[in-house]
């Protein structure tokens, strides 16, 4: 039996909420079970270095924990001085997946910072600071629209992410929280368009290995979880979301 | 006239929600009109090694804010891998304020560790800080009495901060709100306990001075908004209000 | 036509040097193509902070270029003063894939250390990395067998890295070279054991997607490559091959 | 009885020696009993980034102390590689205090550079800090009219800086040195104009706290100290005190 | 008796390989007995900022060690965040060894990076490093040469370095390896031109000392020693030896 | 001429005041010319890590300069976040010079920190470092022995040091100024023992070279410049010189 009594194809409670902060052009908390984050989208009117002159535009995420989101309290990573690798390696994630929705030429030069904070972290920190994000970056590029600055939503499709898992009895299992999580022999991320399609994939076994059929499963999960994330978004995006257009699947 | 037609002695709406994240031992969100803090306590069973072997414990405090918790995105401090004078100033005030109020010894050789991270700001981030840093730190006390660690909470009077200031055409205000606060000649924070003597009193005027007279203004000001912290603090404890005395003024 | 004409299953020429430098307990040069990696493998008599106690090893990496392993010259990381989110996080990858096959509990409180330092870079550093690591590793354990601090060397299988991907005509790609990785609209690189169970899939597509039946070719030409690691890894391994066991594909 | 029975509204010997060093344009070793600090003031033909085109001037400030400035010997802050909260907070008091009496409009683009380095410490080291390197300021300026780079010296008063605090039997006292500093019950430093008015109050009790009568005492034995600070400063300023003005009381 | 039999002024084993990594205009393995250094030279096309608009280049130089170079197994300077004072105080003397052999105005406004990066150590790095880097150099330079981006190869003359040494024993040795380093009593460093002029002299004596005398005789080893490092340094040169005229003795 | 009409092996004046700061257990102002260093000496009853449970002693030094002790004010090295490559090569220096006249053995599982602080730059810094901490550190050593924790000062011998140089015009000269310094075509740090032994010879010919008549030359000059220097270190050492010996010549 899974925690909570949920099914193994079954989410969590998903909530995601609108204008949570009132300074950032996009703001969203998203609640998936205990996990909370906050996202925020903020529009800066020029580009990195490395990309001024292009014409085009750029996606760059930060993602950071409170230090008490989580069971034991982590030492602030300011206080440390650098950031962990494993921090990184999210933030890295996050932008390039939201990247690959985008149309980074019709966004021109302007950059969309995301920054997912998590307030509460109950597992899958990552792929729901993807799937909130993907909203808080639309509400700023709307925001755009609004004030005229872009004529359209430069967005290519939907994009969400969800976490699955083989658990040590072989059970595949969707949306892992913490307790899950800490147990699981196999731990997947995968984020995918509207068009279910795959942006990102990233499975692991440490001290565990899987075969592909389990990996087949994991992946039939997964898109099974998109269409309900999906929903969620374009409930979220209100009017919005008839401004960008989910590529049929 | 001041913004939302407030008087010149008045505070702005404070609200302080309680058990706001799970993990914490004492976990508050404080607002202050459109300031937001997420204060959380911690408790470690150790003090650090310059404490060590006193039979004393320790109250710490950290304070960040959101990148985007401002109408202009800041770099975010672990990114910058160092953490600016202007935090550092504020973190040291609000552990500094605390440990006025706490029964070190009592404590036995434990830290609080208290976290505030600011998630929207708009004037009196750091009074607001440690107003909801004071009923973290008591909920998580009480939690340690609860758990019969603590046979009474250690806390020998209330303890709340606010704002006051002078505006360019003289008028003394309470409890500024950002758009007062880049404007005014002088900024002063207090710190007082329920006994009203004061903690912590920070004046400064940049690019400008101030007199005697305009000083006792201000602390009187302050006074008044005091009464009003208190009672709010008072109501969040709930049943803790009860196990700690304020002190009479 | 792939650039030198390889077919679009052929891996590049592998090469794997052992005992390429005198100090290290088990050191190895791999090439593969014009990719060229010194795979060093350390024994350290005790574990980090965190394992201490348990009786279990622990086998930790590290990950670097030289400055001038790339066609421009790159900022050497000890002169930035940090390591870059790319290094963290391959360096992160080689060490998660590397305990996948070792057992920790008969390793005893023992570190092994692995240091991939890539002299010349071409495309595949960090999947020549993990298939160099792996004999590094094997032949650093085989030293301790020999000096008897180890009955038998603690390796559950094989495990060789690859990578693989989508080129823009839409062919599946076996080992890809960096002028094909840097058109590639998708990119991943697999981790497998001898069992051919995967231990790590890490694929993305930066602004492109792949659908399941391109990563079900990915996957297949994936497996074919590893069969020509594991020969030749098992080649370089002489005698000490004969001490761990393949399992079963 | 006070250390070297000093009565309570009495300040220790003050020395203030102008040219200290032969390099900068304005330098002072100002000496308080035994607190030694050299105070430098550089002028920079530029301002910080933020300044820029406002057609204004900047002042800006850094502390340090000599490791062996102190009882016991502090690690240098440029070998563990960060500069302490304690440090941030004074030398922004520092700058921050010595831009209330100057015109920055009249400065023009340029920045004044503020160096002060404790070379022995007895408690009270802001304070004469601020006291010197408002000398080492005008000096500085001083030179740019000789120069023919200013008309005027655009300073609109004098400034000083003094401690005062409450010891444990309930006295009020002036300019505390290290053994009254570390048993004292409120510490507060105070910086006022020539004018007699406040730049800047802060004021801390830690572990306990104070009232509003103490206050108006501390305040009271701060304006006494000043008349005799002014004085020694206008004697080492030499023919440069003319060239600014002390507002009236 | 020396390691391995060898004569008091006589040199290890010295081979220079070019082309040893197919990026940097200019590369080299050099190895001197076991000591192993990647000596890679890389044009940059502009100066850095101090020397802007001079019209003149320059040349840096940077060395690290892998982190098992060594019998104990380093710390990477990249994970420590920063270069130790031995890696800078190495780097410094490469650089200004080779500057003192460059026509910095005929090489115009570019840089030269020098990286040696030693993968076995054995002693003498330091000056393997500049012997190495000399010819790695030279062989950049040729290239800009050959590219007609240069008329001649702006080099006055050879240089090389090479170690000397008083053991224990008073005698004074050429060329120490690890061996003789740790224990000897005076260890020196010496670089010379091919007219057998010094170009730095560094000599130590840690917990003990030399007369004029041992100087005499360790100086005259050095000389001994050059010929033979030319005569190397010409080989590995081929036809670029012939642009290069090395001034008489 | 040389500037002040010094001639080539004069020295300029030299002072040497004793007790310059009161915390410190040696504390020295050395000045030679314009050029003035605070020397402090700190005793610690421990040593590094590195040396425990040898019984033997360290002594360590830090070296740092005032940011406008130059003619150009420099970044303070705490703000910058890393000490540079010239300052640790110094430090290194110092410490290394002075280990060579103690008898660690003696001294005790203690360690001597030797901090010198540039308060006025005008060449020879390093130099005056290494007179001046002698000093200072003998002096800390003497209150040892006052305090009856040594029986003796555990020196071996007498120990200065002197920059001598090569002048454009061919001219040795000792005791380079600034002036002098930025202009010579060779530069040279000589440590020596009262015995006028050698203990650390650096000689540099940034794009200039030097030939042995020219190093035989500035030998000369600096076993010259010693005489005078060991005279003033007596002369500031006092009684406390009767505790050392001086090695015979």
């Amino acid at each position: 039996m899974r925690p909570n009594n949920r099914n193994l194809n079954q989410l969590r409670a998903v909530t995601i909420t609108t204008d949570f902060t009132k300074h950032a052009e996009g703001s969203v908390l998203i609640t998936i079970g205990d996990t909370k984050v906050i996202c925020n989208a903020s529009v800066e009117e020029r580009v990195p270095p490395f990309m001024r002159g292009q014409g085009k535009g750029w996606i760059t995420a930060e993602y950071a924990m409170l230090p008490r989101a989580t069971e034991q309290r982590n030492i602030r990573e300011s206080s440390k001085g650098k950031v962990s690798g494993r921090t990184m390696e999210i933030q890295r994630l996050i932008g390039r997946a939201l990247r690959a929705v985008v149309d980074l030429d019709q966004l021109g030069e302007r950059t969309i910072w995301i920054d997912c904070d998590v307030i509460q972290a109950d597992g899958g920190t990552r792929t729901a600071s993807i799937t909130g994000a993907f909203v808080a970056m639309v509400l700023a590029l709307g925001k755009l629209v609004d004030r005229k600055q872009l004529k359209t939503i430069p967005i290519t499709d939907y994009l969400a992410a969800i976490s699955v898992g083989i658990m040590p009895n072989g059970d595949a299992v969707l949306d892992l929280e913490y307790l899950e999580d800490s147990q699981a022999n196999v731990d997947m991320n995968i984020v995918m368009t509207g068009a279910r399609e795959f942006v990102e994939i990233q499975g692991t076994g440490e001290e565990a290995t899987f075969n592909a059929s389990q990996l087949q499963q994991m992946l039939e999960l997964a898109e099974q979880g998109m269409t309900d994330l999906f929903g969620y978004q374009k409930q979220a995006l209100g009017t919005y979301a008839d401004l960008i257009s989910e590529r049929e699947a």
